[in-house]
């Protein structure tokens, strides 16, 4: 594994509420950058991304899309710097903001036989024509109906992006997305609200996925092992590990855009944080949707902590096993 | 499975403290009929049971049965209602009220191979004899002592009616319950404030029990494996679900008559739900003790939340299956 | 068993916040005399033990001890007293106060095979050397380095003292504790907070350690039964369990001096009791670090009643087990 540590802050995203941007901020006021240099990383950080602001008015919907312009923007610049940075061989972490495309992309791309683990309430797998309710009326959409939708976020459509499903004229403002990822190479934890048009497409690809009922009926430790079974049957391919903090139950992580009740416990999702950074092959970290504006200042500190502790768990924090290099912490700061 | 869902309100019961009645008009009016209805049951809903009142004086303790003749009045016109809707093949859900003679005895009548999974924190198989303090005179009593008891809730009891255990004439009043259940066709889960002469009942009977401790050293997924390994070793024989809201941590659902710590989580109650849906077996449901006026509003609003969160994992709601006739919700709606 | 049970409370102790010396007398207050007599026990309650005060200017540190002189004395009149009534057979049970050298050291001189089970945040296992940093400059020292440490408290340090580690004359005031443990006679259970000095001890030792990561991993249940294997294997030996609060979640026992998140809930607190109970080997025990001083009153109140339901259940309060002689309560009260 890189000792070398990239920290990308990338605060200037689309959310479907808008405060979604300030997270990475908090998080790096939080000291996250000192709590990670105490764990050993050499850790390189630019400051947090600025980027060129985008009129509602100049960019309005495609299709379904909502301000495509400025999130492809957006998730363009951020691809190409973790790209520039993970083909120095660093490992990339990236603080989002909203879970729409951002690090995966590029490092990926570094990575042919690199594995995504997508901690997640949400499967974030629609494409435009699934998204908000699975009904559309486009031509050769598998999900017809009589319905028009409405524009969707399209931080609740990454996966289907990397996976290259939406391919036509309405996405062309997203095109330069790499599609780098097979259905077999990601698997999902943490799921409990997946739209039916997600459902669908999970199947169809036969994409693997824990949602909480398997948590529930094996134990974190279980699913995590079968999750890995399944991605990384070797333990021997990069893992690239995504973490949408809605994955905790709100009462852990209330600071966030889409809460969704029976979430992951805070020591569950830790648990999955220490145990990826034990097999010694995560090449990539995003941290995203820690959302500083929805809840009162409490929940917010309660949120932005659990982020950085998170963090930590997953970048080699660990409570029992002495290494040397490791700044002693302990797992609920 | 049947796809003919009858739903049965039961408001007026006999609670040790007034306002479960209330439970089953809240949880309608959260919307639970187009819920169902949106999981693809062909619901019919005749209303809220009326029941004549009776007045506190003509209806004073037999022996150690309180109110013993509005008790009867009311669980015999459900149990023979259910019975009507089971004979045509209908899946019976009754809302409570409280949890005693409600509708499994005559579902059972139906069901002669029915086994029941008793969710609950506590046993309710007291007899009129053991009920408050396992003490009591009577001649033949199992439980003798030297002390008097007071009348005791029959919604404590119900088990015991079900299995025929009290036939004298202090229980004349209910002597129409059908000695339905054998010991061997009931399992409870959830188990933590169990009365001595309940323990008794439940080691002379050989009834299996996983308390909570059970599910802390096995894991929920495991104890509802164990437990229809029991009572349903071929997975064959129709299951009633008989689901009592403390079951579930006070945290979890406040609003409730006898709340007792160390309860099962959000996440285990609905996992219960969604495993014994998954087996296809299921033929009758009651969703009983949610007690609206026993809190503060958002308690309220939580608990009643949660019923019909549970009603829906036992009907059909699963996360990450797709199925056409299911309208998607979020597990933790 | 010892159906004897001898009740020691050791109010006066030296914690890091003043008041945790109150803890003793809120559990007592709180019942657990009677509570304990319901179970069974034959318990004698001498009063809370009265200390000579002594005065902080004539308790100067040495070295890096703080309070060296009150602290021994109270732990050595506390642990001549444990030592008197475990030989004449009687299970000791000792109220801290704080996790300093309570009861264990001469309740384990009677019990040479003697097993202890310790379930804390931390791991207790500081020395002299090592308190605040694991930083020192002492000659001989396991832990050099370039700057000079603060005075630790003692509390930080039992399992060093039993285990012989620190033995020079800067501890000559504690040198009268017995070194009657050996490292593979220890085992602890829920750890999340641990010092790298601490680490290092643990690793150089090769002291098993079951932290929150492996509770998280196994489950509570599979985790007790591995501690056991560990030291107890064909489960012969005696059980000395010192259970410190902080072990459970703060959200638990909120009242303590050191809280830490990410800890045991509820259920797994009282299932580890109720576990070790039914080994049958207990020989004594420790409940410590109630302190009602810091924290308003509804945390207090919960501290201590998730105080005496602990004990009650490590001395034989089950739900579901029909015992004669036990009253029965409930798991939650
Ligand atoms: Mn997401
Ligand atoms: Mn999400
Ligand atoms: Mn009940
Ligand atoms: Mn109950
Ligand atoms: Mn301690
Ligand atoms: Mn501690």
């Amino acid at each position: 594994m890189a000792s070398q540590l990239r920290f990308i802050s990338s605060p200037k995203t689309v959310a479907p509420r808008p405060g979604v941007d300030h997270g990475p901020i908090h998080i790096v006021n939080a000291g996250i950058i000192d709590q990670l240099k105490g764990l050993g990383w050499n850790v390189e950080f630019g400051g947090h991304h600025q980027f060129e602001e985008v009129s509602a008015e100049s960019d309005p919907p495609i299709g379904k899309l909502k301000n495509p312009r400025l999130v492809s923007r957006v998730t363009n610049a951020v691809s190409n710097t973790v790209s520039d940075h993970a083909k120095q061989g660093r490992l990339v972490l990236t603080l989002g903001g909203d879970h729409s495309l951002a690090s995966y992309g590029n490092d990926l791309s570094q990575f042919p036989d690199a594995t995504v683990v997508w901690v997640d309430a949400h499967a974030d797998i629609n494409t435009p024509h699934t998204t908000e309710s699975g009904r559309c009326q486009l031509k050769g959409c598998l999900f017809p109906s009589d319905e028009l939708v409405l524009p969707g976020n399209i931080h609740g459509m990454p996966v289907s992006f990397l996976l290259g499903l939406p391919r036509d004229e309405e996405t062309a403002t997203l095109s330069w997305v790499p599609p780098v990822l097979k259905p077999n190479k990601i698997v999902y934890i943490g799921l409990r609200d997946v739209d039916a048009g997600e459902k669908k497409i999970l199947k169809d690809l036969g994409i693997k996925a824990f949602s909480m009922h398997e948590v529930d009926k094996y134990g974190i430790g279980k699913v995590v092992e079968m999750a890995l079974d399944h991605v990384n049957p070797n333990r021997d391919l990069p893992i690239h590990l995504s973490f949408d903090v809605d994955a905790l139950d709100p009462t852990v992580a209330p600071s966030t855009g889409t809460p969704v009740r029976g979430g992951l416990t805070f020591r569950e999702g830790h648990y999955i944080c220490e145990a990826i950074f034990e097999t010694g092959l995560l090449v990539g970290l995003d941290l995203v949707e820690v959302n500083p504006t929805l809840a009162d200042s409490i929940s917010i500190e309660q949120t932005v902590k659990v982020g950085c502790s998170l963090i930590r768990s997953a970048l080699g924090e660990f409570i029992t096993r002495y290494t040397k290099s490791i700044t002693e912490r302990s797992r609920g700061d």
